[in-house]
């Protein structure tokens, strides 16, 4: 095990959870209370420098080209205390990030960034993590950053424990000319995070224990429909796990939601299209964007539709992408 | 049994469920899966006078000075056929009503009208009903109509049959200073009835038997909130009520949804008032008005800033109102 001398650049791409994670059976390893599935985008990543130097006497961490204050960088610096442990090593590093996603405006811009953070940093102090320990080392940033090691469908599995809980590939070199049209609505930062969101979802609605069976029930169907290429099949169940995911949200105590005026509008427009027979199915996160599951020859039709109602540079046409990889 | 030779007009008030009414355990008797609570408003009702005459060959049904034609009379005349069957009668009725209460618009004009409507033909026909079978009768028009027989906060006991579904009053003569301030946000006709809505929550949300489990609950605690004149604890529990019904239109297979723009604009003003200290809680039933409980004492101070957002003529002040009447 060698510290490289130089530094260790890795790109993430972030994902679009289709059959979502919305609660944590253990906050602290972030493992989850369901397995999740989720389609990696090609046009939404993280390219992520880390070098540990010897002479360094704290973390710079440098975000977008800013440098992060100390309160801003703490949740990296967590992070890196973890891969210092799993090196049994004390050195500090320079981080250098920049992000091609929104932050903290329902893209998972965390899952990106902390999957390229785990890849960096893991090789940059000298480990030579295989995807699998990638996985479960991303999974303690963010929950997300589980899946976004891997391209196209990929599935979380819950697991019990630090070591059971990471993801596979389910369809990773994806044959199926599908996109996601994200719908940006709002660039600004979201109200409740996701992580504390899903915290009061499983503490207080009293819909969470049936939410759990759903998603195990939602996540085996539509991996049929996935490998039987049934595109309305995948999408209805994708549009109806994000509703009951949200839910989840309106069902709190406190009641709050990720929904603003234009998220209606996106939602109400898709269901109108899909009964003109363009098929056409959304999903939400913990922000008010939508992102509109739509076949590559149905595409063009959707976006002229959009930009009736939303302007051109908020519509953004994202395929699927790939995996980790250094660059 | 005699036939009234003079119109017999009665007028109802709408009420607002506080624990809502969300499904049916029978569609034909409309009984309903929970109890539910509501307070009866002062300022919405509807006036219906009714006479039977025997030179009528059909029922002639008059709605806010408008003649409706048969198919929009259907849902009265099949209500006047039951009032005959009760009376032994063939005898049609001249219907004449005045709501004045926006119809469609989740303010419950099918309430107050179905209300009114029982009390003014059961006496027209001759038949002396007390307000315990004035409440089933009402029942059978519209679910939300079996409360508004009474005044102030009504409980209707959900019951297993005809005869054991109907409303009991649970405070009538009120002396508590709260008003219901309505905000009116949409007059516009709605896009899924309640009817239709509430059937496909129960057959398709997953949420659902936690939601008569929970609705159980709430009633019970409530009940104790009103007696104990706890306002934010009666105003807590009513806005999770509603939040978590509106939970079952999400969670619902196609999911839809009552929320507008407008809808959450008057959520978040309500969540960010009660942050500074303004105890507010809103509901919202089977359309985009939002309707906010709050205490006299801060009436003023709530309607001032609702008018900072919306034109003065969207809100209206409602106290609590009274039991059927004839006029």
């Amino acid at each position: 095990m060698t510290i490289s001398k130089t530094k260790i650049t890795a790109r993430a791409h972030t994902n679009i959870a289709l059959i979502k994670y919305w609660g944590k059976a253990n906050q602290k390893l972030k493992l989850p209370t369901t397995s999740s599935l989720s389609l990696t985008l090609n046009d939404f990543y993280t390219d992520t420098s880390v070098l540990f130097k010897p002479e360094l006497t704290e973390d710079k961490i440098s975000f977008n080209n800013e440098i992060l204050s100390p309160i801003k960088a703490k949740r990296i610096v967590h992070f890196l205390d973890l891969v210092r442990k799993m090196a049994n090593s004390n050195l500090y590093a320079e981080v250098y990030t920049i992000n091609h996603v929104p932050t903290s405006a329902g893209l998972a811009s965390s899952a990106s960034g902390f999957a390229a953070l785990a890849a960096a940093s893991s090789k940059a102090i000298g480990l030579d993590l295989n995807k699998k320990e990638l996985s479960r080392l991303a999974r303690r940033g963010s929950g997300s950053a589980t899946r976004s090691i891997y391209g196209g469908f990929v599935e979380w599995k819950k697991g019990f424990s630090d070591k059971s809980s990471y993801a596979v590939p389910f369809e990773e070199q994806l044959t199926w000319p599908i996109n996601m049209v994200a719908v940006m609505v709002n660039k600004s930062e979201k109200q409740m995070s996701s992580s504390k969101g899903m915290q009061i979802s499983v503490a207080t609605s009293p819909y969470y224990s049936a939410w759990k069976k759903l998603c195990k029930k939602d996540l085996k169907k539509i991996k049929v429909a996935i490998k039987n290429r049934d595109f309305d099949t995948m999408g209805q169940i994708a549009e109806e796990n994000a509703m009951r995911m949200h839910s989840l949200t309106l069902s709190a105590s406190p009641d709050y939601s990720y929904f603003d005026a234009d998220s209606l509008k996106v939602m109400n427009l898709v269901h109108t299209l899909r009964k003109n027979g363009l098929a056409c199915y959304f999903t939400m996160d913990a922000g008010p964007n939508v992102k509109i599951l739509v076949e590559q020859k149905n595409t063009d039709k959707l976006v002229t539709e959009l930009q009736k109602q939303f302007a051109s540079d908020k519509i953004v046409v994202a395929s699927s992408g790939p995996g980790i990889k250094y660059l």
